[in-house]
C-alpha cells in the first residue's frame, strides 16, 4: 500500500454516472459508483413499460454486470444522506465513503410547480415503480369502464389526460392512442376501447415546443390521426381523483377523468440542495446546480455535477438540455477533466454537442430535428428505433426489445399488460350504479343486442 | 332473445379455468371467466422469475388476449366473495354473476401447517408478487453481505434456506446454487459469492420424495455438485428474521439465515371453505374439496371443482396430483361433462392420465419419471425445456423465453436481476459493525490484499 490510488466517487448510475465510470477504465483510479438502485435505467423507453410494451428488465441493466470486468470500479447499493465537503466524505445511511474527486449525477424527478399534492393523482414517469404504477392505472381504467354501468363514470374511466406535450408526453399520448385504437380493440365486451378520450395538455401554443414549428404541426396531425386530442395554450389549475380543472382558450373547464399522467417538467434531485448548503453552490429555479465551464461546483474543483442535475451554460448562453446525450457527454467529460486536473493541466470547457433530437408519436410516425435538417415520417421513425436500440445497454436487452418491437408492429399486441402489486381490483366509485347491478352474462346480453357502448 | 344460452361461470384463470373455457369454444354456452388477476400465470416457471432468469411478463399472459377471438367468453376482473348455491349466483365484491353451471378452479397457496406467522420470514412461491419479493430478498442478501463487515452477519446474509425438496424446492435450490457459483461470480468485490451456503430442508428421508428412489439419489448428487446442501429427515421447528431452528438426525440446531423460501406444501384456496358452508362440500386436511367421480360437489351436479382445489380420488385410490397437467385435464373434463349433462347423457368418470413428471436441478441436469421408464441427465433436461416451452401460452412468450434460456446457457447471466418496489436498500442489522465503519475504497484495499472474504 505505497501510494494510494486517486479515489473517485460517482453518485448516481444513470447516463452520466455510468459513462463517467466507464471513461475511467484503464485508469489507476479507484472508482466507487453509489446508487440506491441496483440497475441502470434506460429512461427514454420508460414510457413503453408504462404502456405495457416492454418489461422492466428490458430497459434496466444491473450495474454490477456493467462493471463486472472493470475491476477498478466498485458498485455500492446505498442512499446518500449528506456530503462532508470539508473532509471529502460522502455520508451514507450506514457508513461513509471518502473521495478525492466527486461526480454527482443523481438526475431529476417530477416537478409539480408547487402542487406536490397532485402527485398521487397524476404520477410522473421517472422510475420503474412509477412506470408500473401508471401501467396499472391505465389497464385498470379500461377494466373498470368494462364493469361500470353508469355512463358518467364510464366516461371518466375512458378519459386519459397527459400533462405536458414534450417528447415524453407526446410519446405517452400517442401510445395510449394506439392501445385504445388497436391493442385492446377486441379485448372487451361492453366497451369500445377506441372511443377512449386521450387528452394531451400543453401550456405552450404547440406540442413539442422545443422543436421547429413545422415538426410540431406534423406531430399534432399524427396525434389527431391516433385519436389523441392535443390541447395547447392550456394551464392545469387543479387535479383530483375525480378529474382535472384546466384553463385555456375555452375558459375554465372541469374534465372528469380517472387517469392523469404527469409529463410536465422536472425537479432536480435533492442532492442539489445539499451541495448548496455544504459547498455554497447556486441553484436555478428547478433546483439544478449552476456549474462552471468545467461542470464543477464553483470554488470546488474536486466536485463535478453531471447530467440532469447540472445547469451548464453553453457558449451561446443556453443550458445544455436535460436529455440522455447531454448526460452521457457530461459524464465522460467529468472523467476526462479529473484526469486532466490530476496531470496538472487545465481541462478544456465542457461543450455540449447537439447531435439532434428525436421524438416518436406512433408506428411509422416520428419527428427528427438535426438543426437545419429536420423532417417527420417513417424515416425519422426508423432512425428513432435504431438510435434507441443502439444505446440500450446489453446485447440481450437489444435483441429482446427488437423482437418485441417487431412482434408488436406486426400484431398490434403489447404483451406486458400485467396488473401487479398492491390493490389489483378496480375500485369502483362508492356511488357507482354497479354496486346493485348484476354483471356478467346479463350485461353480455345487453351488449349483444346493442352495438354501441353503454 | 328467444332461448337463453346456458351460462357457465368459471372462477379462476389458471390451468384448469383457462382450459375449461377453451374447451367451451364453438359451443352455444355463454361463458364468464372470473379472476382477480388480469393474466394467466405459468406457475411451473415462477421460480425463474424469483431467481431473476425471466421477467414476470414472460410467464404471464393477459386473459383477455387468450379469449380475444372466442366471443362467447367474457373475462371479468373481480374477486369472488361468496357463492349463493340456492339461487345459483356468484357474489363479487361489487355485483354478482348468475350461473347455470359453475366451475371453481381457484387453486392453492402456501401452507404453513399452523405456523402462518412464518410467512413474513419465509414467503412461498405462488404469485408474481411473491416471486418478485423473493427475487428482491435474494439479491439484497448478497448486497448486504457485500457491505457487511461483521463475519457473523455476513454469514447469515450468505445463507439461503429452502424448505421443502419437492420439484419447486429442488429447482429453487439448484438455481440458487448456479447464481452463487456462476452468475454473480465477478459481481462483488468483498465477498466470494460461491461461498454462499444453500440449504435444502426436507422432512422425508430423500429429496423429490414422490419420485423413484434412484432419481432422488441422482438429484441429490446434482444438488451437491451445485454447492447445495440437501438435509433430509429434518423438521423445521421455528423461523424468524434471524434464522431457523431445525430438528433432525443431528438433533436441534439453530441456523443463522437471512433468506428463507417456503416450498413445503400447499393450502387450498378459501373458496373451498365457502363450498363447504354453502354446498355442504367435504374438505380434506389441506382444504381441498372432495369431489365425486365427475369432479362435482356431491349433491350439486351443477358445481364442478377443478385443479389444485379439487381432491379427486382416482380408481387406484390415489388423488390426482396438484400439478399443471392434472389441472388442465380436469378443466377440459369439466367442460365436456357440462356438455354431456346438457345433452342428457351421463358423463364418464374423470380419469387422470399421468403423462410423467419432470424436475430440473440445473443446467443439463433434470430427472424424468415416466413410470417404468425413468432417467436423469441431459436428455431429461432437454425434455423438460421442450415441454415447458410448449405449454407456455403465446408464441411471443415462447420465443422470448427460448432466447433468454439460450443466452443464459451460454453466458451464465440472468438479466432480470432488478430490485424493485418498496424498500430497496439493504437493511443492516442495528448492531451491525457497519454503522461506524467507512465502506468503499478502504474496504476495496482490504479486499485487494486478502484473497479470502472477510
Amino acid at each position: 500500500m505505497a501510494t494510494q490510488a486517486h479515489r473517485v466517487v460517482i453518485i448516481g448510475g444513470g447516463f452520466a454516472g455510468v459513462n463517467a465510470a466507464k471513461a475511467l477504465s484503464h485508469s489507476s483510479f479507484s472508482v466507487t459508483l453509489v446508487d440506491r438502485r441496483n440497475y441502470h435505467l434506460f429512461q427514454p423507453l420508460l414510457y413503453q413499460v408504462a404502456t405495457g410494451g416492454l418489461s422492466p428488465s428490458d430497459i434496466a441493466y444491473p450495474l454490477r454486470v456493467i462493471f463486472k470486468h472493470q475491476r477498478n470500479v466498485e458498485v455500492l447499493l446505498a442512499e446518500v444522506h449528506d456530503i462532508d465537503v470539508e473532509n471529502r466524505v460522502v455520508r451514507l445511511e450506514h457508513g461513509s465513503v471518502p473521495y478525492d474527486s466527486l461526480i454527482i449525477a443523481t438526475g431529476a424527478g417530477g416537478q409539480y410547480f408547487g402542487h406536490d399534492g397532485w402527485e398521487a393523482d397524476a404520477p410522473s414517469l421517472k422510475t420503474l415503480e412509477e412506470a408500473m404504477e401508471i401501467r396499472k392505472r391505465i389497464l385498470l381504467a379500461f377494466e373498470t369502464a368494462e364493469r361500470e354501468t353508469g355512463l358518467h363514470d364510464q366516461l371518466a374511466c375512458l378519459t386519459f389526460a397527459v400533462i405536458g406535450a414534450g417528447p415524453t408526453g407526446v410519446e405517452l399520448a400517442g401510445t395510449l392512442g394506439e392501445i385504445a385504437r388497436d391493442t385492446l380493440r377486441k379485448d372487451f365486451r361492453h366497451i369500445e376501447s377506441h372511443r377512449a378520450r386521450i387528452l394531451l395538455f400543453e401550456g405552450a401554443d404547440r406540442v413539442l415546443p422545443t422543436y421547429p414549428a413545422n415538426l410540431s404541426r406534423q406531430a399534432h396531425n399524427a396525434l389527431l390521426a391516433l385519436g389523441v386530442q392535443p390541447r395547447t395554450g392550456v394551464k392545469v389549475v387543479d387535479i383530483s381523483s375525480r378529474g382535472l380543472n384546466v384553463e385555456g382558450p375555452r375558459g375554465m373547464e372541469f374534465i372528469p377523468c380517472r387517469t392523469v399522467i404527469w409529463a410536465a417538467g422536472v425537479k432536480a434531485s435533492p442532492l442539489g440542495r445539499i451541495l448548496a448548503e455544504r459547498a455554497g453552490a447556486e441553484l436555478d429555479r428547478a433546483g439544478r446546480v449552476l456549474v462552471d465551464e468545467c461542470c464543477r461546483v464553483p470554488g470546488h474543483p474536486e466536485i463535478f455535477v453531471a447530467g440532469d442535475l447540472a445547469h451548464s451554460k453553453q457558449g451561446n448562453g443556453a443550458m445544455a438540455p436535460g436529455v440522455a446525450p447531454a448526460a452521457m457527454q457530461m459524464g465522460r467529460y467529468a472523467a476526462g477533466a479529473i484526469r486532466a486536473q490530476l496531470e496538472g493541466s487545465r481541462p478544456k470547457p465542457f461543450h455540449y454537442w447537439n447531435k439532434g433530437s428525436l421524438a416518436t408519436i406512433g408506428r411509422n410516425k416520428a419527428v427528427a430535428d438535426f438543426g437545419k435538417l429536420h423532417f417527420a415520417g417513417p424515416l425519422a421513425w426508423l432512425i428513432w428505433l435504431f438510435v434507441h436500440l443502439m444505446y440500450l445497454v446489453g446485447f440481450q436487452n437489444r435483441l429482446l426489445v427488437f423482437i418485441q418491437w417487431a412482434i408488436s408492429y406486426l400484431t398490434f399486441n403489447r404483451k406486458a399488460r400485467l396488473i401487479t402489486g398492491g390493490v389489483i381490483l378496480p375500485d369502483l366509485a362508492p356511488n357507482s350504479s354497479q354496486a346493485e347491478t348484476a354483471v356478467g352474462q346479463e350485461q353480455s346480453h345487453a351488449g349483444a343486442t346493442g352495438s354501441s357502448p353503454r
